[in-house]
């Protein structure tokens, strides 16, 4: 049957955790006769040095034939300064999730316990954690239009941009949050802010909808400011959050810096039919790329979600994980997340010791 | 001179918190003859129900004749179902920010040493926290127009709203923080999703223009989703922060809850002139309203902040901050700072003890 995987390296330590990352999808790849034909694209940064833009025609035709796509990261101080906005790595990225529809977005928040002393709460706040945030990724304010700066009467310049969900894009990830919750624990908080914007009342009042679908699944309502301090008053109260693109993007990041350990926390973003692209929560890191101290595991982690949620392939992702587990019990860490006693080891030491371990 | 108070207590524990720091507001009038003409009006749910509406024109006269105004807290269960958006309390609340033009909402974080243990983060990531929140309070999406529900071909529903700023409205605020960063450390973050959102490019260009105004003010940038996570991490890197509506709603309740004690943090809400409105950061808790376990701390700092900005009695703010300190140093604690060994006081108690260390 022979799927396409596309693999899309990106910036700064995207590269040397993709290459980690797919030493592990080569031996699963093998090791379970999956057929996956793996092939590489340009995005990001590395595609507007390469091509000018950060989305060539290309890359999106590649991602649009592909079953599922394996992101690095992308962005750096070297794009950052561009004045044409749409020349910019992250367009690139945004670029992917909307044109793929890929607008259901699950990012876990994991506290591994041999990592707890990592985080920079108390242990009796984290220990245990296991949350996962659902965000929608292709609508909201994101990409709402109008928007852009305009001049005012007196040649004063204004910025716009519009937040903006019709019921069905509600619906859509409602369901998807709520089928998360059905499969965890059976809890679902929806966030919003609907004492102050109509959107979010519209988003409310589908959820509350869709509960009758999911009778077994408990839904509450918490405003994203109230949710904000939750997660740092007590984390453990949530299974499952599911929230708009921005309080998502602000929300999630936030949940897996519980953790302390973000490099260890793998994300995907799925369409309406399962297919999806997988990457790290975690940025590009600039500042240590080509130096050995990225951590791939967020990667490797990623490849485990890509295996069940998009081939299918739900024993393959178990053997990964277990395998990123056994490395961390052989107290194998990198500088990211490292600690007295244990062994301190370069991207590739980790990427090969997750293979061994496999 | 006779300066005009406006008290408004609001709902739930605000009628409670508000008679408290009204004791001590009466200490300081009559000790540094201050000469304070104080009265009282109905804002929120409270005065939903006398009137029908959540800012009666009587309540709004009365805050613009006002020198400064105490609120204690709004809204409530009771009217959250309200199915017109117009009639509910926090609509009160929104009223006279705007009306008001009230942008600059300085929100404090700080972590009492007598209460580190309260925090649910590691002590040597929060000990001495201190750090101030510059929040826009009149702009941004929270009054952005177009706003609704408004329906697409095919009857379909799509809710909307609008995140705009003008120049002239980040410049404002944007000295608000620069001066407050002045009078501390010297270092102001911005925060923006400039790598997403035309508007708050904007932002982050305006706010590089007022550096040279700022030259012995240190100003970087920082993408909410990142300042969320560095909020968890490392919060002590923050001196001032500043940002618009949205995003000031929530890192500033996030930056509360990093103390643990949101019951000791007030707010002031200020106008181009130093006009303020003054109100706890804590909300109006329902579920404990009438039975003497409020914490009226917050709403007392709250006075001190006012006596401060609004009222130029600068040692009258200082005697009540120390007289706060030496009530904790007592072991008073009401029962959300409550911990072994300390005496669990009620909201009376609690504010007789300030008066009586004043
Ligand atoms: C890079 C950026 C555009 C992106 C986002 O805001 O969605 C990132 O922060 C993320 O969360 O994936
Ligand atoms: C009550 C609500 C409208 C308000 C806000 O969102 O501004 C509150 O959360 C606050 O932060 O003062």
């Amino acid at each position: 049957m022979g799927k396409k995987i596309l693999v899309l390296p990106g910036d700064g330590i995207g590269p040397e955790i993709v290459t980690e990352a797919r030493k592990v999808l080569d031996v699963v790849n093998a090791r379970f006769e999956l057929g996956l034909e793996i092939s590489e694209a340009l995005v990001g940064g590395a595609a507007i040095d390469a091509t000018g833009v950060p989305l060539p025609d290309e890359t999106l035709a590649a991602c649009k034939q592909a079953d599922a796509i394996l992101l690095g990261a992308v962005g750096g101080p070297k794009w950052d300064t561009n004045p044409d906005f749409a020349i910019r790595p992250e367009k690139g990225l945004l670029g992917i999730r909307s044109q793929l529809q890929l607008f259901g977005n699950l990012r876990p928040a994991i506290l591994y316990p041999q990592l707890a002393h990592a985080s920079t709460l108390k242990p009796e706040i984290v220990s245990g954690l296991d949350i996962l945030i659902v965000r929608e990724l292709t609508g909201g304010i994101y990409f709402g239009q109008p928007r852009g700066v305009r001049e005012k009467e007196g040649g004063i310049r204004e910025g716009f941009n519009t937040y903006v969900y019709d019921e069905n894009e509600i619906r859509r990830i409602g369901r998807v949050a709520f089928e998360a919750a059905r499969a965890r624990n059976k809890r679902l908080c929806s966030v919003d802010k609907a004492n102050v914007l109509e959107v979010t009342v519209l988003w409310r009042e589908i959820m509350e909808e869709l509960k009758s679908e999911y009778p077994d699944v408990e839904l509450s309502h918490m405003y994203v400011d109230n949710a904000a301090m939750q997660l740092v008053r007590a984390p453990k109260q949530f299974d499952v959050v599911v929230t708009g693109n921005m309080f998502g993007d602000i929300l999630s990041d936030a949940a897996a810096m519980l953790t302390g350990s973000i490099g260890m926390l793998p994300s995907a973003s799925l369409d309406e039919n399962g297919k999806g692209m997988y990457e790290p929560c975690h940025g590009s890191a600039p500042d240590i790329a080509g130096q050995g101290k990225a951590n791939p595991l967020a990667t490797i982690l990623s490849v485990a979600m890509m295996l069940r949620y998009s081939l299918n392939a739900g024993e393959a992702a178990d053997q990964i994980e277990a395998a990123v587990s056994k490395v961390l019990d052989q107290n194998l860490r990198t500088p990211d997340i490292m600690s007295e006693g244990m062994r301190a080891v370069s991207t590739t030491e980790m990427g090969d010791a997750v293979v061994a371990a496999l």
